[in-house]
């Protein structure tokens, strides 16, 4: 009977990303043995945050109300265009980056079924359309799935009068350069700057 | 606003075992954009088995009533002695085995100023001392805490009619006999039977 409860706990527990049986039942017999407080806040904080937080209308992003906190006070000429929600926090973190954001939610990926219409390109190019931005800065992964996202975009963009950038790619600051693989070093010898 | 709360969500699942801030954030991440089912599901099991299962008060195992089905339903006179309550699933593996649990909720652990007074063995000592069982096998961890325990455990019982017994070392089915330590293998050449 107990062992029932106890194997609905773990088995709910694996929906987390990368959890499977053994850590979901590491984590309910954890859940069962620690103090009660830090247990029922981590559920109540998790009904809270699925019933309150929403997508933001305008850029997509969490949001607990109709448009995010960034949308509604932010002024930009420049546009962030990124895959997933987090990628917001992330970006955030860049001093000086003053920018609006766009959130794609997915990449374009012909293998998982993927195409331009299941991402929210309609409402980039309606954003782009309405001839608020300068510049659509795409801070999509350097992976395949990323780059061709933002090949896909700049093509789209074309017609408009909006320059379409990309993140630098280049080895990065603190790497140790022996380790660096050759695609990366390849691009960071054609992006060389002048010192 | 909506950082506050993806912040609060992040934080709290900071409680799990092994679980730090990067990984928190994949879960909380995750949480708000996959399906409601499986969260509310989550949640909804978290609170449901956090308030429902207590701890038998035969063995300290988890149980949802008084006592637990294994303590309710089982005879035996065999008691094996077990560190947590997750030990039990862990030995109900092993086929054949008939036998009552004890968790004593810990091991002896100077280094973490845990003592005999801190785990279950008063409760050990009257289980025993009633003279319900032949022989408690103790199935603590083969490391330092599980071992003095064990110790303790045979020095405790020495003056009941019961046999105490521990875990056989030895090399484990399946591995590779050069790779194993050289305590494993001079406790198994200890223990070495005829064929």
């Amino acid at each position: 009977m107990e062992n029932d409860l106890i194997e609905k706990l773990i088995g709910s527990f694996m929906i987390l990303p990368g959890v499977g049986y053994k850590t979901a039942q590491r984590y309910a017999y954890h859940v069962l043995s620690c103090d009660k407080e830090g247990v029922d806040n981590l559920a109540h904080t998790i009904l809270e945050a699925k019933s309150s937080i929403g997508l933001c209308s305008v850029c997509g992003g969490f949001c607990q109300r109709e448009v995010c906190s960034i949308c509604s006070t932010r002024s930009s000429r420049l546009l962030c265009v990124v895959k997933d929600p987090k990628d917001i926090s992330v970006m955030e973190r860049v001093k000086g980056l003053n920018c609006l954001y766009h959130v794609l939610h997915g990449c374009i990926s012909p293998l998982d079924n993927k195409g331009p219409e299941d991402i929210r390109l309609k409402e980039l190019l309606q954003r782009v359309n309405s001839g608020d931005f300068d510049e659509v800065l795409v801070a999509t992964n350097p992976d395949i799935e990323g780059e061709a996202t933002a090949m896909y975009i700049s093509r789209l963009l074309k017609p408009f009068a909006v320059k379409v950038t990309r993140l630098a790619q280049g080895i990065s600051m603190g790497s140790d350069m022996e380790y660096a693989d050759e695609v990366t070093l390849s691009r960071a010898v054609e992006a060389r700057r002048e010192i």
